[in-house]
């Protein structure tokens, strides 16, 4: 209750099951009497490409562009562009950050990477060793919550897609702890396109269900071991 | 000699040392009587959102947009839009495909994920059953080219960053082995942002050496062991 929570959600369709987890979190967070932001990614026409449009006025250094170095020097002087200040700022308001998106190749749609790649400026969430368990932005927590196209047994140690936790890594522990954001554990609904409606329906109860005692979680054990053990 | 090469290169300024490894390439693979396309996406401001506006024409299904079942059926009926029809056309006519771009968060910059994302489609790149070895770009090869901000002791088994191979998983393993595409060593130049212009030198020179006999190479066995080990 009274909690901030900004939900970051890349899926082009509201009738969806992305679509429908969407719903249900707004709603039931909402209900508990926190406080909900929605980055609808796609509706905004957010954009994913890194590039000098990011930076407002001059460079500081204008005969080789560093996108790293620019948006760093930018963010200390308050240059970047509106669109990344407007989610810079709900990050930094929010106690919770939840991403909803679809599983594309092993990994989040481009439009929510580019979403990493831009917002998450040097200066903002990380600083010169100011990173991982110091980095900037401690005391929020993050939740992965997505969907797959294969089914949990492929998904499996011994599975050709190899496990799952395999692909969280670059996500979690690469972007969100890197920036010391605490990490609960991953909300997966597997292959929601190829299941009985029936079983969709037991899908989107779960998460529910979860979300009514998700304040007295624990984030994950963020090493190597809780991955590749 | 008279081997295709499509490189798909991702970064914002010529200058970079980005910039230098393509120059590279497209030198000495041109040197060798090889054919080298280059997309260069920042450029070409590649689409890296995944939308309707792929689809010229009607949809399969109106009511509720369904990106992945779209493509397939756009790409059967020859609907898709120009700018992925040309890459694809790039990608089928190519022996071997090199990706060139700096690690942004652990993974790719998302203009380059978007290009995996919207030119890799169901139809084109893999079918129901038609995947990993079975995929449908065999007979090719592919190899990923970055620099990293971090140094080869961050991402080492036991450093923070941990193995780098980690991060190759979801690239070589989820998308291009997941097409059939076998997949070469992958070529890592270190921090060559703090690095000395001495070892710079020789970084580029090593890239140019590897090139000379690139095509004596053999494939990696692309399993979890090699990942994961």
């Amino acid at each position: 209750p009274g909690k901030k929570v900004l939900i970051v959600y890349a899926h082009q369709e509201p009738k969806s099951f992305n679509g429908s987890l969407l719903k249900i979190a707004v709603e039931e967070l909402t209900k508990q009497g926190c406080s909900v932001t929605v980055s609808d990614l796609y509706t905004m026409q957010f954009e994913p490409r890194a590039t000098r449009n990011d930076i407002v006025g001059h460079l500081h250094n204008s005969e080789a562009f560093n996108y790293g170095v620019e948006t760093w020097e930018a963010y200390k002087r308050g240059g970047l562009s509106k669109d990344l200040v407007e989610e810079q700022k709900k990050v930094q308001e929010a106690d919770l950050l939840i991403f909803q998106f679809p599983l594309f190749w092993f990994n989040m749609p481009a439009i929510l990477k580019g979403w990493m790649d831009r917002v998450l400026v040097q200066g903002f969430a990380y600083d010169l060793s100011k990173v991982y368990d110091g980095g900037l932005l401690q005391d929020k927590l993050s939740l992965f919550s997505f969907t797959t196209g294969g089914g949990p047994e492929m998904y499996s140690k011994e599975g050709i897609g190899g496990d799952i936790r395999y692909v969280l890594w670059p996500m979690q522990h690469g972007i969100m702890h890197f920036c010391g954001v605490k990490v609960l554990e991953p909300h997966i609904c597997y292959a929601p396109e190829n299941v009985s409606e029936e079983k969709r329906k037991e899908m989107l109860a779960a998460w529910t269900q979860r979300l009514k005692t998700l304040w007295k979680e624990e984030p994950i054990d963020c090493s190597p071991e809780w991955y590749f053990k």
